[in-house]
C-alpha cells in the first residue's frame, strides 16, 4: 500500500451485487491480483500469510495423527490416469496436457495433476508388501490443475493450492474410520480456528468423488445464502487397489487388497472465509489465520510518550506469541481505520495521550465494531481473551446467519415457497435415494442435494418429491 | 521398513563407483522412488521431511530480511516468455508446453514454470508506481519444471522443488546488495546449517542466468573432487524492468526503471548433503536438518526398567526439543545400529541394563562413530552438546577433503599433472578473461570454470592459459 493513497477506495455493498462485492475485496484487500494466465490467479502476500496460516495448523494436526508429507510428480502420465476408469472419466474432460519437452514431441502426453490417486497408487504398488507396511498415511501440499471454463478468485480456477491425504489401510473398517476423521478435522478446523459451523455429511452417489465408493463433505453456507463445499473426504474401498495391483500378504499369510482413502482441503476456503464473515467495509478474518491479529493505531502520535508507548505495547504483545502489527505512518487514524477494516484485522488497539494519562487503551473487534476500555497493566491478557471473544462472536454469528437461513420443508411446494420468502438457504427435505427424485428437485426449485447430513433427525417419512418412503434427510441448496 | 526386514542391504561402496553409491543411498535410505514420470522422482516422508527442515529454516531467514510469500501461476503464456530475449533465448529449449485443456486445444501455448522471473515482472509492472513502492522483497516455494535429457535424484530432473526470490529496488547499489545479502545468507546456511564448506563468488559470463547483469554463485566440493553449484544470486539491473516496462516516480518525481535480483536454492541441496557427508554405510545427515537427530536404541530390551528408562529419556529430549526416536521394535540392536546409519541419523544413544545401573549411556556419533559415555543426569545437554560437536567435525572433515584436493596450478600443464597425481578437486589458476582461454582450459585439462571467488589472493601475474596479464583468480573444476 502507498502511504500517500489518502482514502481507502470504496468497494460495492454487497446487498447490491454480491459477486462484485467478493472480487473487490479480494483486489482491494490485497489478496490476489490477475496476471496474462487465464483462469488462474496471484496469491498475493496478504493473502498468501493467510495461507501459511492454514497449512501450518492443519499440517501439524496431520501429523499429529501419524500422516508423513511426501511429494509426488506434478505430471501424470495418460495410460495411468486411464487406470482407473471411473476416475479417468471423471477427470479426462478438464485436465491440461503437456504434449511437447523443450522441442521434442513426447511420446505420450502428460496431464498435470488434477489429483493424485494414480501416482499415489503406482507408489503404494512399489512399497506395500505385508501388513506390516500398513497403514500408510501420506500427505502432500502442491497446486492442481483443473481447466474450468468459468472462474473466480479461490472459489473456483484453473490452478489452485491444496493438500491431498492419500491413505491405505489393512482393512475397510479403517479406511471408512480415517475418511470420518478427516472430515471431523476438517469440520473441527472449520468451526474453531476459522468460526464457520459446517453440516457434516455424505454426498449423494451423483456427487462422488470419480472413482469413489463414498465421498464425506463439509458444507458451510455463506452470507447469500449459497452452500460451499469446504472439503472432502473420499472412501475408496479396494476399487483403485484392484486397478493397480496392490496386494499385502495379511497376518494369515494370504495375499489381499489394502483399502484407501483420499481427502482434500483448497485455497477455496479463503473464499468461504470472505463470504461467511466479510462486510461492506472488507474483510474480516478469524484471529487464528489473520496474518495480522492486532493493529495498534497511535492517536495523535506526534504527542510525547505516544510513540514511543505505542512501541511498548507492541513489543509486550508480540512476546506474548501475539500477532500484531504498529502503524506509526504518516497517514491519518481516520485512513488507518479504513484500511485495517479493508484487510479484516481483528482486533484494533487505539491509543493516545489520554488513553496513557489514565493507563488504558481501547478495543475495538471489527466483527462488530464493539469497543472496550482495558488497562494497560495486563494489556496481553485483555488481548487474547478479545480475540477469543471475537472467535466466538463471529462464529455465532455465522451460525444465526445458517441457522435462520436453513428451512423445514416436507414437500416441493414448500420448498419454492421457503426460498421465495426467505432468499436463498439451506432446504432440508427427506428423499426416498431415488436420483430422479433429486435431479426433478432440482430442477423444480433450484437446490441441489449438498450432503446426507451425519446427524440430523427425520422431518417426515416420505420423499419430499415422490411422497414415496424417505431414506435420507438431505440438506439441498445452491452451490458455488 | 518392514519389521521383518532382518539385514540392512549393503550399498556400492563409493571408492568402487561413487554413482552407483549414490542412487543406492537415494533409495536405500528411503529418500526418493521412481515412478512411470521420466525424469521427475517421488520424494518418500524421510526425503521430505529434509526438505522441510530446509525450508523452515530459510523461510525464517528471508522472513527476517523482510521478505515476503507470494504465489505465482505455474504456467507462462508463450508471448510473456518471449519478452526479454536473452531470457528466452536461454529457457525456451527446454520447457515442458501445455497445449490443450480438456479437449480443446489451447489460442496459445502454456509452458509450465521453468523459472518465473517473467510473471514476477507482468506483476511488478502493475504494482509499482512510486519509489513508496519498493523495494518489493518477493519469495516464493514452489515446483519448477526444465526437460532435462539426462537426471539424476535431487541433482538435476526434470521437475524439482526450490524457492525463488524476486525482489525489485530502486537503485542498482540496493540490488547489488540484496545479491550479495542473498548469497550470504545460502553460504552461511550451507556452513553452519549443512555442514557444508563453501566457495562465494562470480560466474563468467559464459555461465550467468539467462538475462542477467551478473550471476553469483557458491560452490562446493563433494566427495569424489566434483563440483556442486549449490545456490545462485542474479543481479538483473534493469533489463527486465526495460521489457517489461516497469516504471517507478522517484523522489524527484522523475519516472525511472528499478533494479531487480532473483536468487534460488533447491532439492538439489539434498544431493550435495549426500555427496559431502555420506559413506560407505550410507547417509550422514547434518543435525540442523535431520528429521531424527537422536536414536534411542535399548540394548537387551526385554530385561527390567530397560524400555522405561529408555522411554524416560526419549520424553526428557524430546521436551528439550531435540528431534529422538526410539526404536523399541523386536528388531536385533545390530539391525537397528545399521538401519539408522543408512538413514543418516547423527547421534544414537545406547542404554542397557549395565549402563541403567552405573546411571549413564552411550552417544555414538555416526560421522566417525566415536563413543562416549554420559552421565543420564543432565541428558539433553550432553546430547545437544554431541549435536555441535557432530556438525563442527562434519564441517571440519568436509573442509578439510576440500583443502586436499584444492590445488594451486599456474600453467594448463600444471593443472593436469595435479588432477592426473591427486583426483578431481578444484583447480585455483589465474584467468586473462578472454572466453577462448576459458574454453580452451576446459578442452585441455577438463575443468570448466566454476566461479571467480569474492576473497582469494592472485597466486600468480599471467593467465595459466595464455600468459597474458590475469584479470581473475578463478575456481575450477568438474561440475555436476
Amino acid at each position: 500500500m502507498a502511504a500517500d493513497k489518502k482514502m481507502v477506495e470504496q468497494i460495492t455493498s454487497m446487498d447490491v451485487d454480491f459477486a462484485k462485492w467478493y472480487t473487490d475485496i479480494v483486489k482491494k484487500a490485497d489478496l490476489i491480483d490477475y496476471s496474462s494466465v487465464k483462469g488462474c490467479m496471484i496469491i498475493r502476500p496478504y493473502g498468501y500469510a493467510i495461507w501459511e496460516r492454514i497449512q501450518s495448523i492443519l499440517d501439524s494436526r496431520f501429523k499429529e495423527l501419524g500422516h508423513e508429507n511426501i511429494y509426488m510428480p506434478m505430471f501424470i502420465p495418460e495410460t495411468l490416469l486411464n487406470k482407473e476408469k471411473e476416475h479417468v472419466e471423471g477427470f479426462a474432460p478438464e485436465v491440461a496436457w503437456v504434449t511437447h519437452g523443450g522441442e521434442e514431441k513426447l511420446t505420450e502426453r502428460l496431464c498435470v495433476r488434477p489429483t493424485s490417486e494414480t501416482l499415489f497408487c503406482e507408489h503404494y504398488a512399489n512399497i506395500i508388501r505385508s501388513w506390516r507396511d500398513l497403514p500408510k498415511l501420506y500427505n502432500q501440499w502442491c497446486s492442481v490443475v483443473r481447466w474450468e471454463k468459468n472462474t473466480r478468485p479461490f472459489l473456483r480456477s484453473r490452478e489452485f493450492l491444496w493438500q491431498e491425504g492419500h491413505t491405505m489401510h489393512a482393512t475397510a473398517e479403517e479406511a471408512i474410520e480415517e475418511t470420518v476423521t478427516m472430515l471431523n478435522v476438517y469440520a473441527d478446523f472449520h468451526e474453531q480456528d476459522l468460526a464457520i459451523p459446517v453440516i457434516r455429511g455424505r454426498k449423494t452417489d451423483s456427487d462422488k468423488f470419480a472413482g469413489a465408493e463414498a465421498t464425506y463433505a463439509i458444507e458451510a453456507l455463506m452470507h447469500d445464502g449459497k452452500a460451499l463445499q469446504a472439503g472432502t473426504s473420499h472412501y475408496f474401498g479396494d476399487g483403485f487397489a484392484r486397478a493397480f495391483g496392490i496386494q499385502y500378504t495379511d497376518r494369515e499369510n494370504k495375499l489381499v487388497y489394502p483399502h484407501q482413502t483420499s481427502w482434500g482441503v483448497t485455497t477455496r476456503m479463503i473464499g468461504g472465509i470472505i463470504m461467511t464473515h466479510g462486510d461492506d467495509n472488507g474483510l474480516v478474518l478469524p484471529p487464528a489465520v489473520a496474518p495480522i491479529q492486532v493493529v495498534i493505531i497511535p492517536v495523535a502520535q506526534h504527542k510525547e510518550g505516544v510513540l514511543e508507548k505505542a512501541r511498548e505495547v507492541e513489543a509486550q504483545l508480540r512476546a506474548a506469541g501475539i500477532r500484531v502489527k504498529l502503524d506509526d505512518s504518516d497517514n491519518s487514524a481516520g485512513w488507518k481505520y479504513s484500511e485495517y477494516e479493508m484487510k479484516g484485522v481483528p482486533v484494533r488497539l487505539e491509543l493516545g495521550p489520554r488513553d496513557i494519562e489514565a493507563g488504558q487503551c481501547v478495543l475495538v473487534a471489527r466483527h462488530n465494531r464493539e469497543k472496550t476500555f482495558v488497562s494497560l497493566e495486563g494489556i496481553e491478557k485483555a488481548v487474547q481473551d478479545c480475540l477469543e471473544s471475537v472467535r466466538n462472536g463471529m462464529y455465532q454469528r455465522a451460525l444465526e446467519n445458517r441457522e435462520s437461513r436453513t428451512y423445514n420443508c416436507t414437500t416441493v411446494d414448500e420448498i419454492n415457497a421457503a426460498l421465495a420468502a426467505n432468499g436463498d438457504g439451506f432446504v432440508r427435505a427427506m428423499w426416498c435415494g431415488d436420483e430422479e427424485c433429486e435431479d426433478k428437485i432440482k430442477e423444480l426449485t433450484g437446490v441441489g442435494s449438498r450432503c446426507i447430513p451425519l446427524q440430523g433427525e427425520a422431518i417426515s417419512d416420505v420423499c419430499a418429491c415422490c411422497g414415496k418412503p424417505a431414506k435420507h434427510l438431505v440438506y439441498w441448496g445452491k452451490a458455488y
